[in-house]
C-alpha cells in the first residue's frame, strides 16, 4: 500500500479510558478498541504502558502498515516532545510517551498533542468546523478545555498550550480556580464545580456522577439544577464572546459530556454570548454543538499526521 | 534600484493626524511627514483625499521608486478590500482607500490594515517582540486596540478583526461599552472612560486632554487619579491573563498614550496579571512597554509589504 493511502493509528488517552483506532486518510474511523484506564496502587507507569501496547497490538502488527501515529493525551505535557503528566493519570509524570511510541514504530511519524486540542482539530477537519478557517473547539466536562484553529492552521502558542479557554477569566472576583487563579471559566462551568455550586444551593446528588445527574434533574424541572446550568451557560457565553473578539472566529464548536445538557445550558450560553459579543464582526460567528462526539479526539489525533502542516508545523 | 531594495511608502491614518514615511527594507524610518487630520464641515471625503495625496506627493514621485504601499488606518474597515470607515474620521464612510491608492501606484502592491494591528506588527518585527513567535501588541489610548501574532504570523481572523483585546470582557456586570456590550476592557480602561470614572469620584479635569491630565495628577499624588489608574491597570491585567491563557503568548507589548503613565498603571496591571495568569505555561510570558513609540504604526504598515507572507497572506 502506498504510504499516502495507509491508515494512521490514532490514540486518545485520558483518565477514564484509553482508545485506539485506525483512521483512513479521509478521516473515517475504522477498527477501534478501548479499555478503561487502570487506577489504584497496581496501576504504575510500566503497567499502564503495557496495557497501552497491548491495545495497540490488537490493531496493528508493525509500522509498515500504518502512515504514522497521532495521539491526543490529557495535559499537561511538554510539547512537541510529548512527555506527558496527565492530571487524571497520576502514574504518568513526565512519561516519555512520544519517545516510547517512536521506539515501537521507528519508521513512522509520531505526534502527540493535548486531547482537547485534538478534539478541536477533529471538529475542524471533519466536524462542525469543516471548511471554515477560524474555529474554537471546546470540551466541557470534568474540566473546560479547547483548541484554536486560526487562518486554517492549528495555533500551538509558545509551548503548545494555546486553546485554554477554561482559564479565560469570566469574573475577576469569582471562585478560586484549581490553577491558582480566580474567576476562570473552568472554576464556574466545569461539571464538578457546577455540581458543588448546586449542592451549596440545596441540591442533592444521589450518585457519584453528579454533573450528569444535575443535567437530568434540570431536565425534570429541578429549579436549582436549572439555575446551575444557566450560571454555567452564562459564564461560557462571556468567555466565548471574549475569545470571539480577540480571535475573530467563524465557528465555536462545543462538545464534552456537559454539552449534552442541551438547551438548558446552550440557551443561556447563546444569550450571554449575544449580549457581550457586540462588535459588528462578531455577528456572523456560529456557536454550534460539536458533531463527532466520542470520535472527535481520535479523528483529530489522526489529522496531526494526515494533514501536512495544517495541524502540526513543528 | 532593485525592487527588493526599494523603500516602502508607509501611511498611518487616524483621527488626530495623517503620517507618511519611507521605510527601508530593514525597517528603518527615513523621510517622513505628518499633517493634522482635518475636521469640520469643510473636511469632506474628497478634501481629505486631496490632503493625503499631497502628503504622499511630498515624499514620493512615482511608483517606480517604491516597493509598495503599506497602510495602517483607524477601523472599522472591510478587509482585505480596504474600504475604510474610521470611527474618528466621519468624512470617510466606506471610503475605498486601498483602491484609490492602487490607482495612484498601479505597479506597486498596496496593503491596508487596522492601525492597532500595524502597531502590533511593528513591535513584532522591529520592537519589543523581536524574535518571539507569539505576541499580543496593545494600544491604550482613546480606545484599547491590538493585534495578534501567533506562530510567527499575523492572525487576521475571519474578517481581519482579530486582536480586539479592548472588547475582551473583564467584568460581565461592568459598565456599558460603546460597542453595545458590557464590561469590555475598553469600557473600563480607555483614556476617556477612565477620566469619566475619575470625575464621578470627584476629580476635576482642568483642560480638554483629560486622560493625560489624570496621569499627571496621579504622578503628583492625587488619590482619585491614582485609584483610576489602578482600576484601569487591574482591568488590563485581567484581560491580558485571559489572552495569555487562550493564546499561549511569549510577549505582550503595551503602547499608546495612556501607557506613558508608567508604574502607576503598569504595576497594578502586572499584579492583576500575575494573580490571574496562573497556569504553568503562563509564567514565562513577559508584559513589557512597546519600544517603537509613534513610529510603530509606520514600521508595521511597511512590514505588511516588506515581510512576505508573515503579516499579509491574503
Amino acid at each position: 500500500m502506498s504510504p499516502r493511502r495507509r491508515p494512521v493509528l490514532a490514540l486518545d488517552i485520558g483518565g477514564t479510558k484509553m482508545a485506539a483506532a485506525l483512521v483512513d486518510p479521509g478521516g473515517r474511523v475504522g477498527r477501534s478498541r478501548r479499555v478503561p484506564t487502570p487506577h489504584g496502587p497496581r496501576a504504575d507507569s510500566a503497567s499502564l504502558w503495557r496495557i497501552l501496547t497491548r491495545l495497540i497490538g490488537s490493531l496493528v502488527d508493525d509500522d509498515v502498515s500504518i502512515g504514522g501515529v497521532g495521539v491526543g493525551c490529557g495535559g499537561p505535557m511538554t510539547w512537541p516532545a510529548g512527555e506527558v503528566s496527565p492530571l487524571n493519570i497520576p502514574a504518568w509524570r513526565g512519561f516519555p510517551l512520544r519517545a516510547r511510541l517512536a521506539e515501537l514504530f521507528p519508521k513512522a511519524p509520531v505526534r502527540v498533542h493535548n486531547d482537547a486540542v485534538c478534539v478541536a482539530v477533529g471538529e475542524h477537519w471533519r466536524g462542525a468546523g469543516r471548511g471554515v478557517h477560524n474555529l474554537l473547539g471546546m470540551v466541557i466536562s470534568t474540566g473546560v478545555g479547547g483548541g484554536l484553529v486560526l487562518g486554517n492552521r492549528l495555533v500551538d502558542g509558545a509551548s503548545g498550550n494555546a486553546g485554554h479557554i477554561g482559564h479565560v477569566v469570566v469574573d475577576p472576583d469569582g471562585p478560586d480556580c484549581a490553577c491558582g487563579g480566580r474567576g476562570c471559566l473552568e472554576a464556574v462551568a466545569s461539571g464538578p464545580r457546577l455540581a458543588v455550586w448546586a449542592q451549596e444551593q440545596g441540591w442533592h446528588a444521589a450518585t457519584g456522577n453528579s454533573a450528569r445527574e444535575l443535567a437530568d434533574d434540570a431536565a425534570r424541572g429541578h429549579e436549582v439544577a436549572i439555575r446551575a446550568l444557566e450560571r454555567a451557560g452564562t459564564a461560557l457565553g462571556v468567555a466565548i464572546a471574549s475569545a470571539t473578539h480577540l480571535c475573530d472566529l467563524d465557528v465555536v464548536a462545543i462538545g464534552g459530556g456537559l454539552s449534552q445538557a442541551g438547551p438548558l445550558l446552550l440557551d443561556p450560553l447563546e444569550q450571554a454570548f449575544r449580549r457581550h459579543a457586540r462588535m459588528d464582526f462578531a455577528r456572523d460567528v456560529r456557536v454550534v454543538p460539536a458533531e463527532l462526539g466520542q470520535q472527535a479526539g481520535l479523528v483529530g489525533a489522526a489529522a496531526l499526521v494526515l494533514c501536512g502542516e495544517r495541524y502540526w508545523s513543528v
